[in-house]
């Protein structure tokens, strides 16, 4: 339900109106200090109102670790941490209970948990839980530095924008650490821009945007994964479908491989001196489940924020009628360029769990470093 | 690993050589007599060779049954079978150990499991091990039926070739069961008919196509699932990621949705008589990872067949060096449509183990059918 | 790991000396108002300090809910809560650190951990982790009882005195009621005079004495669990060895069945009126790992307390000799009775989680009530 | 439910009448070459009708492997292995189903299952399921041993009548080698004697009697298991109830450390050379639910044979009236001698199950060999 991974375990609580939201981190290696700076500094990316395509909201993430750690290094039991909510001015939720809005989880709670759901401000399926799944994958994030896989992701599309995408066999960690550095993280800053506009105009329509995050992974040992239902592809696509309005994930060349020749999408092995490497990486760094050791491409559709000014249609559950509705407050018009960082974190995770699970099979020498 | 499901468990086993393939179904409930003529008929949809896009090889595909049925029904213990492969001609297997096959999983098997691991005709990682898969699919099938829900499969797309899509918010039953009825499922038989013309197309040129393939189930009630990381798409995808040569899965309207205003992607809610339903279903059945009660809808994409005559260049990775590879033998230049019963099998699989996990959470009433 | 439960998952963590300790439950159906007056009064059953049998030290458990409960009522989001570690005052860990207590988990946990493990106060394997156990195990005795489940454990042994154990076969709920009223939770109290007086000997001897404790479940349907990993009784083990200190979970007559003959061991069935029952109840409510119907028995076996005050042989860790140590602090002679309500909240916890899944398959009519 | 493990799964199927019974085995290491004749002769030490004390029939316990194995190497793809049931003369079983015999599974699996229940010969809850659990538990015992893990179990007591138990901190490889190579093991081959008078004392009263089967290993490292829900004991525990007949299971002491004082059950530490060690061993090798690299001991209790000639009271489910129930057949007076192997199966597929889940924590030297 709320809890990702099997040996590194996240459990992810708390409700946009309840006294805290948080995690606890299960699994961490003992002996491990996490650097606090570039934690803050990581969960900031995700942070509401720090430029023009977000919300203005405040929120006060100031995270307060329970346990799990003894003088900044951890000891072995979970890390547990806590956000505490601020105050919260009330609306009128009763009304909003009644009338849910279109594309998000008002009707679908309601269903399963009836009147007693925490409607305020989205309850348990607000965006504001990725702040503790940063946390959380800020840690792994760093423990996989230790191990040399850097992660990093680009915005490749917002509304009708594309981002020029790196050529998936060559990317370097060179790009990679300067996308990171980057405040719209894109490869071609002229695209960045047009992107920025698409965002400025939807705002302007009181409308959204949708988009697409694409995120590598470098450094990824091969061998690592299971076949059929264990592969890395199955791990990574069950926790990235947990990020709010994520409705797509592919790996590598993702659908338009469907578009393609077999000739076209195979990539070729070459050898690169000594070392097995392959010519192009439609793959995404995947096959049968199984990392070949190229860079690791994963894209994630995300659909434009549910929440929007403009009038809408919907239906009074009480009345058992039509209804109009109007969402009150300020959204963001897109929330990609914040769902970057939450894209990293997931990604982080589940590579970091995989690691975690032993490889308990004979293996062969990796030849792709 | 290879171990699908929670209150319903598929076990599958077996290699393209081995003496047999099967799979273990547990959890299955006690006193359904399934019908066999249908769940032939069922698998004979995904056996090769039986039309001109697919592979002249032959399959014995006949399961034997050797456990959880009593006199044509279950009895509560796991349900497993076996199918025998037949023998086998020997082939340059030492030669193909050496040359990994671009775009299959060769290099990722000899990664993991050395030169042990059983290469033969593809060995754990060939298509035939989807036999077993549409063994319990089409038993999940059948008990979703009995549950009013019903679950059918079209080819969206081939090589550049698309299908008419029907109304995500108004597929009906009938559409669904005269697409059952085609050897060829699409909705627009002129599209399908262009599909075959590029499929054609490939083989002479010694090539290979991909494809989309799209998944409805109706009849789903509103409210399975779990949020965060047990909604019905983390669970879909984990699943669907397990059929060889996947490389996507999207929901509803999926990565075209990253290029829509909110407005046109929100789905309003309607009164349809005294039942709550929605105008559109840009959803595809989904949000906040619970279902709406709205027709599922669910993308695959394919990549081409790996194995494609062409010649293609490897490594020696024994020599060390760049080398040349023949692939002999007969394979399907496009898959698309014998993973159509496979799509349809893990999707049934998936969703009635989601139904056989017991919603503990008050209910609403739902009240989309 | 630190996570107890599939349906009904509860997830512990904190250290003795960290800034807290709590645990997440995540699972609850919404609608649920705990009766925090009783939740609370159930948690006091466990702290320290009662009375003359355990440490006069004080614990400050007053727990913050931080989570997934709105107007009292729990909303379907994960229940979260903290409860503080009040100041405690610095010690020589670092011997301690080198100095490993028999008995203890700090030799396992410096081996698991290296010199980052929390030593402090017994670090995550303190038996001060219960108390969030209770508080979760509290929760679901009141879930259970809506349900009309009953559990109720006595301390059938301490030392080499033994309470008189009443019929498996006939044992009431007024009894079990009676049973929850005492401080000392004995049917025989003149039994109950003696164990406290076998506690106070050991205390007089600066030394501790061990137990054991039977918990009774009343109301449990028939036909709840899976056969072979899946049964009750191999999920209740799993859950109570848990608990520290505890060495043997046995069900029913247990380890005694050994020495019986099966004429005498077996349990007729009876009618009593229209219903099935059983005259004997040896196997304490489970056959096959599928409850019976009758009262389920569980019996669980508690070692002497760890930290006595005499003297004891242990090794320097960092000189590699042998050493002497005494620790200091005070200590419960005997944790057995503190241990009732943690064995009462760990097996409610398990008997709800599976009352939570589904059982799938076809039930015949329980006749056992 | 018939699926045990994590890393290492074991699926087991059958039914004593269906055509096979079998498993599954998923997550052997590839390049594993198994001693065909030491599994053979491994689960022949479970078979029936080898000798006095257990029952003339005969099973043809062939094993057919499926898959897994190319030239009797594993391959990594999960090893299936059937064995076929013989023809079975038909019975009243009707009559059976009518009249559940008592301590049998009948009448839960009558709950559960209703009447379509496989009730021939037990079904699948038949003690002859445990054949493929032997088969699965005969590879982890050569995998265990190629890591230096020896585990041999003794028959502790048999009715009346105890083995000598060796000291727990001294048990040494050369008395278990003893031990594996005896047709009935025990310490004391007197001891055994007497047991086997027993076994014959109680089928020359048409009865049966239980016993206890301990079990040990030696070599495990320190530092194995998780802490909390994630201990050895936690583990072993779950795994070994999984086995007919067991009522109880305890580690170490186990039960009797209830009646000791903590100065008598504390194990010291003390230097043995260079290496930590303990003088005694009441902890049976667990601290914490960790390994400490002391034996590994644990005790399970079995209750007699359910199977006896006497005549029973039962009820008769269709009339609603107390029934007399003759079973017919013959069965084992004792199932503990049969049950040794099984036991030991089960430890070491879960001890390896555990080894395969790779300790991502920060070790310390394990100084305990």
């Amino acid at each position: 339900m709320n809890t990702l991974g099997n040996k590194l375990k996240v459990t992810i609580f708390g409700q946009s109106h309840a006294p805290a939201i948080g995690c606890v981190v299960d699994g961490l290696p003992a002996g491990f200090a996490p650097d606090m700076e570039r934690l803050t500094a990581f969960m900031a990316r995700r942070a509401p109102g720090r430029n023009a395509w977000s919300t203005p909201r405040k929120e006060s993430d100031a995270p307060e670790i329970l346990s799990g750690l003894v003088e900044g290094r951890t000891c072995g039991a979970p890390v547990a941490v806590v956000i505490r909510n601020g105050d919260q001015h009330s609306r009128d939720y009763d009304r909003l209970r009644r009338t849910p809005r279109p594309s998000h989880a008002d009707y679908t709670a309601f269903i399963k948990y009836g009147d007693d759901y925490d409607i305020r401000g989205g309850g348990q399926f607000s965006g504001r839980l990725t702040a503790p799944l940063c946390f959380a994958g800020g840690l792994a994030l760093q423990l996989l530095e230790q191990r040399n896989v850097r992660v990093a992701a680009h915005i490749d599309r917002i509304g009708g924008v594309s981002d020029s995408a790196p050529d998936f066999a060559a990317v370097s960690r060179e790009e990679l650490e300067k996308l990171l550095q980057k405040p719209f993280p894109v490869f071609d800053d002229g695209a960045g821009m047009r992107m920025r506009q698409a965002i400025e105009a939807a705002r302007m329509d009181t409308d959204s945007v949708g988009g697409v995050i694409r995120c590598f992974a470098l450094g990824v040992p091969a061998g690592m994964g299971e076949p059929m239902f264990g592969g890395v592809e199955n791990r990574l696509a069950a926790a990235l479908f947990g990020i709010p309005a994520v409705r797509g994930v592919s790996f590598g060349t993702g659908f338009a491989a469907a578009s393609m020749r077999g000739s076209e999408h195979n990539d070729p092995f070459i050898m690169d001196g000594d070392r097995v490497s392959a010519r192009t990486n439609h793959a995404g760094g995947v096959l049968g489940g199984i990392t070949t050791g190229m860079p690791l491409v994963v894209n994630i559709g995300i659909k434009p924020t549910a929440s929007i000014a403009k009038e809408q249609d919907t239906v009074d559950l009480e009345k058992r009628e039509n209804a109009r509705l109007i969402i009150h407050g300020r959204h963001d018009p897109c929330i990609v360029p914040r769902a970057v960082p939450v894209v990293e974190a997931v990604t982080a995770l589940t590579l970091l769990d995989i690691t975690f699970e032993k490889n308990t099979r004979k293996k062969g020498k990796s030849m792709v470093p």
